[in-house]
């Protein structure tokens, strides 16, 4: 999720409040991102404090609070920093491949826990911080947009109805794992993966992710 | 999600170290319940603290570190109190109603907020508390079990095959709900509701919950 080259990047945003784009202002940017990220995954949003960020991002505090304002700043400059990434969807030919490759990627990366600390983190933080549940909305909003691509591609190769929603087809592959991971505190694993794809596939097919009219056959309630 | 009558009745689980069954020991019980889901609610985990459950109880702090020894084995109980509730899963003639139910369930308890502080509470301290995650794990385990009945039911009225996972079936129902609730922070209400229930319905009867042999259609991957 964490690309540590497009915090370098000269076409990264510039963090708020910055008033010099790249450079110095982008590499304090992007320690201050590791202090947070860091912090999160040791000891959770409640104990992260400014004075932690200090220290472990050489970055003065009076700089920390004019830039960032305080933690919930930061944590949502970290966040946007995270969505700044390279990231595209799995292009394997097909949608079967595609919604299986996406369904897999989401179990590896918390499978492991180097890469499951960070977001793991930012998820509880949201429970407790506005402002990070506002960050990481839009997070994963923009996420999902880029797997959209998906099932736009499916659309034009045949392979699902035209007017399906790609928007819910993407959030439905991957939310029986963060259903598990998150909420039910269940095992997820590669066979967890492919039932989330396999359902997701074949509604596809079905056109259950095609808007229907209200009345119409499977819309009941929907008015 | 919580019946205060189910933490009176003579049927309820004695509490951990509890050596009185019924009468007081339930009623002990279910006031440290209740303060321990109104400081959840009020302040969060991290600053629920068992002087905090001794005054909003009255039960002696003595007497709360003696029986649950301390704020972890509170939670988990409240938690088990929660579970030990009369809740059916909804039964009204067919799957595709009986899914839409459960996933209309989902949505209006959520959608409000005396509802919701709960069990929303407990999704976040599972991230602080391995205790608190055990607990929300054995919880969600038996509630998903009442849900099965919705597709056992369906099977033998011929809407769903023989074979198919009942548990798969009632988890991704709820998944997408979960997943904008807890993890994207996107809205949730009845037009999200019915896509669950359409998307499940579709791969129910596309036979997409029958456990494919490795190798077989639809099974790539899982070998």
């Amino acid at each position: 999720m964490n690309d540590p080259q497009s915090a370098t990047e000269p076409s990264a945003a510039p963090a708020p409040g910055s008033r010099r784009p790249g450079g110095r202002t982008a590499r304090t940017r992007a320690a201050v991102r590791d202090a947070v990220l860091t912090g999160l995954a040791e000891h959770g949003y409640p104990a992260l404090t400014v004075e932690y960020v200090a220290e472990h991002s050489g970055v003065h505090k009076t700089t920390l609070y004019r830039r960032w304002g305080g933690i919930e700043g930061m944590l949502a400059d970290a966040l946007a920093l995270a969505g700044e990434d390279r990231w595209t969807a799995p292009d394997t030919g097909d949608l079967d491949g595609d919604l299986r490759a996406l369904a897999h990627e989401v179990a590896e990366a918390f499978a492991d826990p180097a890469q499951a600390a960070a977001p793991t983190a930012f998820v509880a933080a949201a429970f407790q911080s506005p402002r990070a549940a506002d960050a990481l909305r839009a997070f994963y909003e923009e996420r999902f947009r880029r797997c959209e691509t998906v099932v736009e591609r499916a659309v034009t190769r045949g392979e699902a109805p035209a007017g399906t929603d790609a928007g819910a087809v993407v959030r439905a592959v991957s939310a029986p794992l963060f259903l598990r991971l998150f909420v039910t505190r269940e095992p997820v694993d590669a066979a967890v993966a492919d039932q989330a794809a396999d359902t997701v596939l074949a509604a596809v097919r079905a056109g259950a992710f095609v808007p229907q009219p209200a009345g119409a056959e499977g819309g009941a309630g929907q008015s």
